[in-house]
This record gives C-alpha cells, structure tokens and sequence, in this order.
C-alpha cells in the first residue's frame, strides 16, 4: 500500500474553466488515460461502485482514483487498501471539484501510468453538475433510496450525464421507487445518456457497466 | 387546498447577508413565528418527516412550509395536499437558500398567520451550512442508507447544527451503520446539538422529535 497523499488544492476562475478543462483533456490524452467524472449525492454509493469496480477490472488495466471531498480522506484510504494509486483532493469547503483543481491535483500526483482514472467527486446534487473537471465522460448516480423525482428536482445534473446509473436497486422491495417514473423522469432532462440499474452489492447489472466503461475506453 | 404560487428569488450579495438574516428574524419575531431550516442530502427524507410532523402537530397550532427547490413544485403540492399553507421557491440554480431570498419569499408570500413556520431547503448537504437563511433552528437530517461516516465528509454541516436527525432507522438492519459511530463523528464536530433517531416512516422516534420542536417554540 501506498503512502496517502492529501492535496489542496484551490477554486479556479469560472470563466477559465471551459480553457483548463480541454487542458485537463489534453494532458489525459497525452498520457493515454481515460477519465471518468463519478457524481451524486453523498451516500448514493459512489465508494463502494468503485471498490467493486476495481476488483472487477484491476487484473486488466491501470487504475487509479481521485478523491474530492470537502475533508477528510476515508475514501483515498479505502481506495489504496483495494491496491490501486489514490489520492485525496480536498477542496477547502467547495461544493465540487473543477477543472482548475483538477489539473492542479493532476500535476501535483504521480500516480504512475494509468490507464483508466477516476474522479470521485464530492457528494452533491447541484454543484458538480455546474462544472466540467475535463473528464472524458460524467456519471451521475441515483440510489434507489433517494426516491424516483430526483431526476426533476435536480435538473442540470441529469442533463449533464452521460451515463445514470440507478444503484443499490437490493433495496428497491423496502423503498417506494418506481423504475419506470425514474427512467420518464430522466428522459425529460436527457434524451440520450444512457439508463442501468445495478447493486454493487449483490452484483446484480454490474456487467453492464463494466461493459460501459471498456466501450467508451475503445 | 389553496393555489399553489411559485416565487423566483434572486441570490443575494453574500457580505450582507448576516444583516438580512437578522431582518427575518425581526420579521418572524414581530409575526409571532417560530422558523426551522431543515437540511439534507436529497432524500434523506425531508419531506416525508415534514408530512408526518404536520400530521402530528396540525390541531395544535398554525403550520406553513417554504419549500425550495433548484427546479420542480412536487414537495409544495404535498404539503398543500397535507392542508397547509405552502409554497414554493426556486432558487434560480442557487444550490441553497440565503436570507436575501428568504426575505423576497417571506415578503412575496401571503401565509396567514402562522405558528411554526419549516423551510426545506435545497437537497444538499455543503451550501446550505454556509448560509444563515435568519431560521431559529437548523435541523440536519442524516439517513441511514447514507451511512454513519458523513459528518466526517461534510463537516460544516454538522457543526452548524442545533439538531441532528438520524432518519429512516426502519432501514437499520439493511445498511452498515453504527449508531455509536454517527455521534462520535456528529460529536467531534459539534458537542451540543442534539441528536434523535427516527422513523417517519414507523413513527418510532417521532415524538421526541416533536417535544423537541415544542420546547424550541415555548
């Protein structure tokens, strides 16, 4: 296991932001490693969807993840007890990460080569949505105990995604969720991203999503 | 039920913002109303305690809920249906209310005369704790499908706090969440807010909730 690195770093301009993110593009490119922006809600399951993702793809390529949180470094931690590079991104009391940060963080870590990074962003509906890190594909999560109108409550964040993925879907018996009303509701945002439902705990639709990821990597 | 009325407010300047929260609070004093900001992560079940608390307090005094939202009228339309007055704000993008739009709300709102006066704010658990919305209370909810480690996560949230609700313990047996380990992170943030367990969805819990809610109000 890896040492931990914590890095804070510090809110870029706004207005920059759409010029550092397709630097934040370029450098990944360069480096030939693809990255995936992970957002929701705090408890939507963002942690263990990587733990489990990990373990599913650790044998065939080179991963390495970065955690966003306004403080602390339990996920970091989790992360490199799975055995892949990790680092904590603290982000001084914002709401999200952006693109300005993210390169700072990406400069500041050397996280060897990789070829599939994540961005685990921090817990947030609203934020997140409003900024572009420079990743190459955004992945908006939703679990089932959230509840089904999510999706029109938090508009940009839907519209933004390319992939939602409905998570911890074992509890769909105990909670009100209706997979249809879910799938309407997002498709009022977005027409296009693509919809899975899946439990990181039972492995129930996991594939699907691992198959997503080998699929946009291509 | 009444006409729902939906108010766009406007996000005010920051600087001044303890200033106007001390004018809603003057307003709310001189209409004899006690006022409660209730925070959360989306679905942690605000609004479900909301319509529980409701149903419980109704014959005993006058209730109003301001619900705000980034978009959508859904929680509004509940409570209206639940006979009290609502309305709903839009916050215009805003990822929490501030006591500038509090104010425009407070003023743009014909309530009647009321008692007890909730505001939900926006599903979120970083912007709103940055925020004096001139609330007397703040009540943040934490559910148990969210898991025990978020007060590490979202720190200011939980040092903010006059009260912590830990909410759908119905759901205990389900999720890995330690009751001892919540309050010791609620406590290494915050060492006088009180902490409650509840399930608005059994009643177990509630009426402390409820005492509580009556104590701050006598």
């Amino acid at each position: 296991m890896e040492t931990m690195r914590i890095i804070e770093v510090n809110h870029g301009i706004f207005d920059l932001n759409d010029q550092v993110a397709a630097q934040v593009r370029a450098l990944n490119h360069e480096k030939h490693r693809h990255m995936i922006n992970i957002m929701a809600s705090p408890g939507a399951g963002k942690t263990t969807l990587l733990m489990k993702t990990i373990e599913a793809l650790k044998g065939t390529m080179r991963i390495a993840v970065m955690e966003a949180d306004i403080d602390a470094s339990v996920d970091a931690e989790k992360m490199q007890a799975a055995g892949v590079a990790a680092v904590q991104v603290h982000t001084g009391g914002e709401c999200a990460m952006d693109a300005e940060m993210t390169l700072q963080a990406l400069r500041a870590w050397d996280s060897g080569d990789v070829d599939l990074l994540f961005l685990e962003n921090v817990g947030n509906l609203v934020c997140p949505a409003e900024t572009d890190t420079g990743a190459d594909d955004r992945v908006v999560l939703l679990s089932v105990p959230e509840g089904d109108d999510k999706p029109l409550k938090y508009p940009l964040m839907f519209e933004v995604a390319d992939l939602v993925l409905i998570t911890k879907t074992d509890t769909q018996a105990y909670f009100t969720f209706d997979a249809e009303r879910v799938i309407k509701n997002i498709r009022m945002r977005n027409d296009h991203a693509k919809i899975l439902f899946l439990s990181a705990k039972t492995g129930e639709g996991m594939e699907a999503w691992i198959r997503w990821i080998c699929e946009r990597m291509a």
